[in-house]
C-alpha cells in the first residue's frame, strides 16, 4: 500500500477495512469477534477500541492457516467460527447468512466461493462426478483441465469450533513457502469423510480485497455506485450517480433530490421533498422536510426545521439548530446557534454561541464576538430584532424583542427591547484633502 | 417513480420530461397539442400552464389505445396525427420529420421502429416478403423465430385523422389484461390494405423510455454527454465532457473554455474566449467577450461586460450588470447591482440595490444596507470613488464623484464629490487593562 | 479546432499540446529542437518565446514531407533527426529512447509503429517474409489482404541527417493532392537497401493526435487517469481517480489522501500526510506534512508549515507563507501575508502585505486596509496579538506584542505592546424611534 497505515485501516467509504468487517460480524450477532493482528496491531487497536474485539496475535507471519491458528483459544467446540478478511470489507450479510445456515453437525465446514470470467491466479473449486467439493487447487498446481475451472476460493468459510481446532492442528508447513495455509482444511474435511456445503455472494465486490490504493479506489467506487443505486431504488432523484459520496449513513424521504458532486458523512436524515445543491460537503445533519442547500454548502452537526434554506456558501458548523423557514445566506457561518422560526442571516456574518428568537433580520457583516481570547460567551437575542449592517454583538450581550440595532454598531451592553440602539461617529468631510499619490518604487 | 410526481413531471435537464416532448411538438408547428392525462392530472395542469394545452382526460387506465381514444374529439379528419410519449423526451425533430413526411392518402399510417441489439420485452415489427410490416407481435406470443427479429415497436407514430379514429373506434379490450392497444391499429391498417412505411431514428436515446429514478439519471446522463458532445462540435474546451451540466440553453463564441464541474441553468450566452473556472453554477447571463469567471463562482441573472472578471467564490444574484473591465473578487455578493466600467469590488462585500459609476475601488467589507426592515433603498455611487474597507452605505444614499470615504465609516448622508469623508471615533490606549482570564468550568 | 488558436497551441493539462513535445525532446537532450510552424507562426513563436526553439517556416501547406524539408538548413549530417508531431504530444521518452537507440550508420531510419485494433484508416506496416519492412500502403491504395494488416505507421521516425537529406531530396508532389509525403522516405530507405527497425510504445496513448475539440478532451481524459493511476501507484489515496486534474507536477509524501474533485496547477508539494479536501484548487503550493486543506478552498503560490490548516473556503492568494499549526478559517483571504506559527485568522477576514507573530488570534471580519487607492501598505502584528472583530488595520501600521485591540476599531496609528486599544463610539438608546413602515408601491 506504500503507507505507514496497516492495510485494513486504510479507509473505504472514510471508515477503515476491518471497520466494514466487524460493523458485518456485529450485525451477524458474533458472540465474540477475534481479530487477528500483526503488523501495526498497536494501531488496528488503537483505531478499533471501545468496540469489543478480542485481540489475538500473530507474532510471525506464517501464512494464513498460521493466522487463525492464533485464534484458538478464543472459541469453543460448540461454536461456528465464521472465518472473514480484514481487507475484504463488503461482503453482504445475506451472503454470511446463507453461509452459515449451510453448517451442522453433518457438515461441519461450509465455503465461500465465486464464479469468476478470469479465474487467473486463484485456487480452483475440484468437485468430483457428483458435484462434491474434493479439493481446492492451485493455479500453480493446476492440471490445463483444471486451470478451464471457473469455481474459485473466496477464503471465506464457516467451521464447526471442535473440527476447526482439530483441522488446524493438522496443518503442515511442508511446501515452498514455508507456510501454513487454511486452505489445507478443506482437504482434511473432505478427508474424514465430510462433504463441504458451498454458496455464493450475490456480486463479485463482496469478495475483493484490497492490495494495493488502485484496488482501494476502484472498491470506493464500486462501493458509492451500489450505494447511489441503492437511493435511486429508494425514489431519490440523483444527478449523475457517478458523482455522490456517501460516507456513512444517509437516509432520505420522498422526492428528494441531490444534484452533481455532493459528499455526505455520519449519519444524514433528509425528510421529503429536500433538495440539495451541486458541490455541497454535508456531515451528520437532520434536514426536515422542505429543506433547500444551496450549491457550495458546508454542514457539519447540524439540525434545520422545515422549509429552511441554506447557502450557497453557507457553513453551518457543530450546534447550529435552525427552526422551520430560517434562511442563511452566502458566506455564513454559525456555530452553536440556535436561531428560532423565521430569522433571517442572509449575508456575510458569524453567528456563533448565540440564541436568537424568531423573525429576525440580521444585517449583511454582522458578527457576534464570542471569544474574549480565552472564554466563550453567549449572546441572546429576541424575537423581531432588526440588527443593523457591520454590528458586532461583543458577548454576552442581550437583546430585547423588537429592538432595532443601527448599522455599524459594537454592542457591548444590554439593548432594550422595541427602541432604536446604535453607537455611532458623525460623519464629517475633510475639505481640501489631498489624495495619496503613487510612490515612486 | 417512488414520488409523489407524476411521471412525466419528473425532471431531465431540469424541465419535466412532458416539456421536452411539448417543446418538440412546438418546434414541429403543432396546429393543436392534445395530451391525454389521467394521474396526477390536476399537478400536470398546473406545471404546464400558460402553454396552449389541449388536455384529454384518461379517468380509467385502460390501455394506450384507450388513452389515445381520449384524444378523438380534439383532431379532425384531415389533420396528420402525430402520438407521441410524455416519458419519452429526447425524439430528435429531425426523426419526426421524417416520421410525417411517410404519411399521405396511399400511406395513412408511418411507425417509428429501431433496431436493438437486445430486443427481449419489446414488440417485433414482423415483415412479409416484400420487407413490408406484416404485424407487431408481442414478446409472450412470439415464435422461436420471432423472437430472433430486432426490429422493435417504439410506439411513435403519425396517423391520418379518420383513419386514426377509425382504427381507434375498432380496438377491443379482449384480451388478458383487458386494455385497447393502441399496437392493435397497425394490425387494422394492414387489413384495410395499406402499407405502413417506417423510420429510425439516428439514436437510441431518441425513444428511451423512463420507468424508474435509474433510468432519469440513465437518460440524464446520455443527455447531458449529448449536449457536451454538441458543444465540442462547437468549438468549446471542455476539460471533462462528462462533468459539465447543461440546463437550458447554453451558447458559446470562438475559443470558449470551461473547467470541470460546472453547471449551466437557463439562457446563457458566453461570447468570445469566455473562460469559466471550476465548479462554476451560472444561471440565465450574459458574458461578453474575454470575460474570466474564476472557480466556486455562482451567478443568476447577470450581465457581464467585455473583459469583466467575477470570483473566485463571487455570488453575483439576479439585476448584477457589471461594465466592461469590472472585478468582482472573492466572498462579494451583488444584487440589483449596475457597475460600469473598470469599477472593483474585491473582497467580501455586499452591494445591492446599487448604481455605482466607473473606476471606483469598493474596499474590503463594504456594504451597503439597504434594507430598513420593510423597504429597500438605492445607494448611488459616482465615477472615480475610492471606499475605505468596512465602510457601510446606509441607503438611500449618494456619494459624488471623486470621493473618499474612510475606513469603517457609517455613511448615512450624501458624501460630497471629491474630498474625504468619514465617521470615526479616536483610537484609545487603555493603560493597565487586564486581559480575561480562563473562567473554571 | 473550430478555434483562432492554432492546433499545436490548443491546451492539454494546461500547457500547449506542442510544449509537451518540446518538454519531451528537451528531456531527450536535444541539441537543437527545429519546429516547424506555418499556419499560426507568429502565435506560435510567441507562446514559446525563451525556449530556445529553432523555428523553420513552412509557407505554403504541401504535405508532411515539405514540412520536414524545411527543416533541412538546421540540421547536420551526422545529427539523428527525431521526427516528432506538434500535435501528439504524450509519447513517453522510454519509447523514443528505444526509437533512438535502433538507428545506426547501417541503419540509419528507424520507425515507431503500432498494432491496432482497428487500423482503418492508417498507412499499413507492409512486412516481407523474413519480417522486414517492405513498404507502407495507404488505407486506398490497400489490397484485401494489407487492410487486415494491424501494425500502421505512427509518422515518427528517427533518421540520420545525410539520409535524412538525400531522401526528402527525393520526394516527388506526383499524386493526388499534390503534396510531399514524409512516409515516402520509408520506400527510399528500403531502396537503398537499408533494413527498418521498428518499435512499438507501450500505450496507444502514446501516439494519439488530436484533430478535434472531442478528441482533444479524450486525450485530456486519458493523460489525467495517467497522472491520477501514477498517484495511486506512489501511495497516494485518491478517492475518485476519475475526478483529479493535476495541469503540472504534483509530488506527494507518505499517506496523502486527495479528496473528489480536486484540480491542482503548477508546481505543487504535499508532505507526508497531507490532507485535501473534496472540491479543492491548488496551484504553485508547498504544504509540510500534517498539513490539511478543508473543501471548496483555493490556493496559489503558497508555503504552509507543518500541522497547518486552511478551509473551508479559505482563499490564499500569492504570497501567503504560513508558519506550523496556522490556522486560516472560512473566507478568508490572505495575499502576500506572513503569518507565524499558531496563528489564527478563522472567519471572514481579509489579511494582505501582513507580518504577523505566532499565537495571534484575530477576529472574525478583520481588515487589513493595505491599499490607499495608489499605494500598497504593509500591516506589521507582533506575537500573541488579540484582534477584536470587526476591527481595521490602516496600514502602515504597527501592533506590538500581547496587545489587545477591541471590536470594531478602526486602528490607524501604532498599537501600543500588551495594552487594550480601541476606537469605540458610545453605545446609545434612541427612545421612542419609530420603525420604517412599508411604502405604498
Amino acid at each position: 500500500m506504500r503507507s505507514n497505515i496497516p492495510k485494513v485501516l486504510q479507509p473505504l467509504a472514510q471508515r477503515p477495512l476491518l471497520q466494514h468487517v466487524v460493523n458485518t460480524a456485529k450485525q451477524l450477532d458474533a458472540e465474540t469477534i477475534i481479530t487477528v493482528i500483526g503488523h501495526g496491531a498497536d494501531q488496528v487497536e488503537q483505531v478499533m477500541q471501545g468496540q469489543n474485539l478480542v485481540y489475538a496475535y500473530q507474532l510471525e507471519q506464517k501464512g494464513t492457516g498460521h493466522a487463525v491458528q492464533q485464534a484458538i483459544p478464543f472459541f469453543g467446540d460448540e461454536d461456528t467460527v465464521l472465518i472473514l478478511y480484514g481487507d475484504v470489507p463488503l461482503t453482504a450479510m445475506s451472503t454470511l447468512e446463507d453461509l452459515l445456515s449451510l453448517v451442522d453437525d453433518q457438515h461441519p465446514l461450509a465455503l465461500l466461493t465465486i464464479n469468476l470470467d478470469n479465474p487467473q491466479g486463484y485456487g480452483r473449486i475440484v468437485r468430483n462426478t457428483h458435484h462434491a467439493v474434493q479439493a481446492i487447487v492451485e493455479q500453480k498446481d493446476a492440471s490445463v483441465s483444471q486451470l478451464q475451472i471457473t469455481e474459485v476460493n473466496t477464503g471465506m468459510m464457516a467451521v464447526k469450533g471442535a473440527h476447526l481446532r482439530q483441522w488446524l492442528g493438522q496443518l503442515s508447513a511442508n511446501n515452498a513457502q514455508g507456510e501454513y495455509y487454511l486452505t489445507d482444511i478443506i482437504a482434511a474435511c473432505v478427508n474424514d469423510g465430510f462433504e463441504v456445503h458451498t454458496t455464493q455472494p450475490q456480486a463479485e465486490i463482496e469478495v475483493l480485497g484490497v492490495n494495493n490504493k488502485q484496488q482501494l479506489q476502484d472498491l470506493e467506487r464500486q462501493f458509492q455506485r451500489q450505494l447511489a443505486d441503492n437511493l435511486m431504488q429508494q425514489g431519490v432523484t440523483l444527478i449523475d450517480a457517478n458523482r455522490i459520496d456517501i460516507r456513512g449513513e444517509l437516509k432520505a424521504g420522498m422526492d428528494v433530490s441531490i444534484d452533481v458532486n455532493c459528499v455526505f458523512e455520519g449519519k444524514v436524515e433528509l425528510g421529503d421533498g429536500v433538495t440539495i445543491g451541486a458541490n455541497c460537503v454535508i456531515k451528520n445533519a437532520k434536514l426536515a422536510s422542505g429543506v433547500i442547500i444551496y450549491p457550495f454548502s458546508h454542514l457539519e452537526d447540524v439540525v434545520m426545521g422545515e422549509n429552511a434554506s441554506a447557502g450557497p456558501y453557507a457553513r453551518l458548523r457543530p450546534g447550529t439548530d435552525l427552526g422551520a423557514d430560517v434562511k442563511i445566506g452566502n458566506f455564513v457561518e454559525t456555530k452553536n446557534a440556535k436561531i428560532a422560526q423565521g430569522s433571517k442571516v442572509s449575508h456575510l456574518s458569524y453567528i456563533g454561541d448565540t440564541v436568537m428568537g424568531q423573525d429576525c433580520n440580521i444585517g449583511a457583516g454582522t458578527i457576534t464576538c464570542n471569544y474574549d481570547g480565552v472564554n466563550k460567551h453567549l449572546t441572546q437575542i429576541g424575537d423581531r430584532v432588526f440588527v443593523g449592517s457591520d454590528t458586532q454583538l461583543v458577548a454576552p450581550v442581550v437583546v430585547g424583542d423588537d429592538a432595532t440595532i443601527g448599522a455599524g454598531s459594537t454592542i457591548t451592553k444590554a439593548v432594550p427591547a422595541a427602541e432604536l440602539t446604535l453607537s455611532r461617529s458623525k460623519q464629517l468631510t475633510i475639505s481640501g484633502w489631498q489624495k495619496p499619490v503613487k510612490k515612486a518604487k
